[in-house]
């Protein structure tokens, strides 16, 4: 499959996050793309490096103070003491229930706090080109689609889907499948689905496009009653306004095993058929894996290529962009094998 | 002063805090409370166990799912992992824009995110039972009012100006001053004002009589652009609803001196005129003094009987009640020179 790739995803490399209060090595490594471009190659697939500026599309989605912040953070970081430099930022207090978000602060922790939904989302010196090269990447498999292409994969990270309009959050900065959604639309496609398969709900994705009726969202995640993000991700969630009916929430019990998610992945995809998308973004997470660090579903590496296929009879233009994943060693195997099942 | 205190605030005594993103040893600690009760004792006060229980009064101002949180929170940790009692629990996402607040999460990290609005106020094994008896003497101070005293004190910690309806924050659990106040009106006391001369804006407290107009909340506060919490305090939330007009924030730049802080105090003491309050209580933080290791304002030793003596002028009925101030070792002093400044 045509892929987009390009090695400023490394430039973002934080050494620590907080991972459920306590602070931990990153889960969230280059290395996780690195191993999907050596599988990749190995497996004789095209690779491209991302020919598109995203930035028309990433001002569509996100906010223009968000993106003014996120592009400059480690600058204003460093800015405050040169010491920095060997350190990482993290907020501290966040703008919840009767808290505002319309003044930005002064203070810089506080700006982190107001456009973070947690604390684990690090901030590192290249964290804002590895996140717009991961826009750009989905913006490129987008116009390749335009180009006639099947398929495309963006093989970029961090990842992106649960990063909102105005917010990181679980190590995402720009929501690049949102940018290939908007792009297919602005393209000329009536109808966009992004279909979200990583473990944890795409909340990002999902907020962006909650009140739109152009671009249908589904997701199967586990349930954020015990899985982050926790607010978001229930079934109730049907989209609002003019949005109303064109979000569809399938979380599965911590736990569940591959028939269950393999159920849900068909409901999913006869609401992207009675929708009658003209085209396909797949946030595509491999932590359904059961072999996953900080997941618990229970797919194995049969099941992936199974996915593929299954997406394939879906017949849509689909553009697949890596999510989440954190089993590094297995994920450019289970990536490519999603791949390689809807080419087959 | 008739002062309350009771010893039960020792329980509260977390190691660590998070104070702009990094793990540093409480300022909050149970010296601060013993150095004022010293100081009390040293200077000849009444000192009382607190006598009410305040539950019916926190069951008006904090949500019943809150309270039951609170309560049971460090009994929920150790259920996690016996493990844990050498642990403490720190929030890690937070439910903010587009984020949901009505699902209460079956993950306990995530539960304490919901019911907090930063990760700098750290559960401690004895926080309900100290933040409980801080609210009872805060409801015994206003029933000494009620019992005909000019005025009484409570003289415990946890403070509680940050804790709003649903969250903790800023080293608060139970709003003491809003008990106080609700218990006021409850005696009858027709209009009660509230004035907040903490250096950081009481949001907790702002956030209880936001809709309200027999509640007048008044604070002067570093301006939150700057300083915590950053998203609450601006000069322009005025109330809402029926509470409009019955908010007023004065917000000065980090670094103001006395005779700015003294000017808005002066300003603060007009509206509570103006308003015709029948009765005051006082969030009394005593970091606007000068040697407050995490403040900025200019206020000397002795302006703090001055600011006793400003508020005897307003001739109330008087409930002080304690918050902030991390200058533990003139704590003391300086809360008592207000209190006596009152009393001269």
């Amino acid at each position: 499959m045509l892929s987009f790739h390009s090695p400023i995803h490394a430039e973002h490399a934080p050494p620590f996050e907080f991972f459920r209060g306590e602070r931990v090595p990153c889960f969230e490594t280059p290395a996780r793309a690195d191993f999907v471009v050596a599988e990749l190659q190995a497996r004789g697939h095209e690779l491209c490096a991302p020919g598109v500026d995203s930035r028309p599309l990433l001002e569509q989605l996100h906010s223009a103070r968000y993106l003014a912040f996120l592009e400059s953070a480690w600058s204003q970081w460093l800015a405050l003491d040169p010491a920095n430099a060997a350190r990482q930022p993290f907020p501290s207090v966040w703008p919840v229930r009767t808290l505002r978000s319309d003044i930005e602060p002064e203070n810089f922790t506080a700006r982190l706090g107001l456009y973070s939904i947690d604390n684990g989302s690090p901030l590192a010196p290249g964290t804002w080109a590895a996140a717009k090269a991961g826009a750009d990447a989905a913006a490129s498999c987008a116009a390749a689609l335009a180009g006639k292409r099947r398929a495309a994969f963006s093989a970029m990270r961090p990842p992106g889907h649960h990063a909102g309009a105005d917010f990181m959050g679980g190590y995402c900065f720009l929501n690049h499948a949102a940018v290939a959604a908007q792009a297919l639309r602005d393209q000329g496609v009536e109808r966009v689905a992004v279909l979200d398969v990583d473990y944890h709900h795409g909340n990002g994705t999902q907020s962006l496009f909650y009140r739109r009726a152009d671009v249908l969202f589904v997701s199967l995640h586990g349930d954020p009653r015990t899985e982050y993000p926790f607010y978001s991700g229930h079934a109730d969630e049907a989209g609002e306004g003019p949005g109303l009916g064109f979000n569809l929430n399938l979380p599965l019990a911590a736990g569940s095993d591959a028939a269950t998610w393999f159920d849900a992945l068909g409901a999913a995809c006869r609401r992207i058929e009675s929708f009658r998308a003209a085209a396909l973004v797949v946030s595509l997470g491999l932590d359904a894996y059961e072999g996953d660090p900080i997941s618990t579903f229970g797919l194995g590496r049969g099941d992936f290529p199974r996915l593929g296929e299954r997406l394939a009879r879906l017949n849509l233009p689909t553009v697949f962009v890596l999510e989440g994943g954190y089993a590094a060693a297995e994920l450019g195997a289970n990536a490519v094998d999603v791949l390689e099942g809807f080419e087959a």
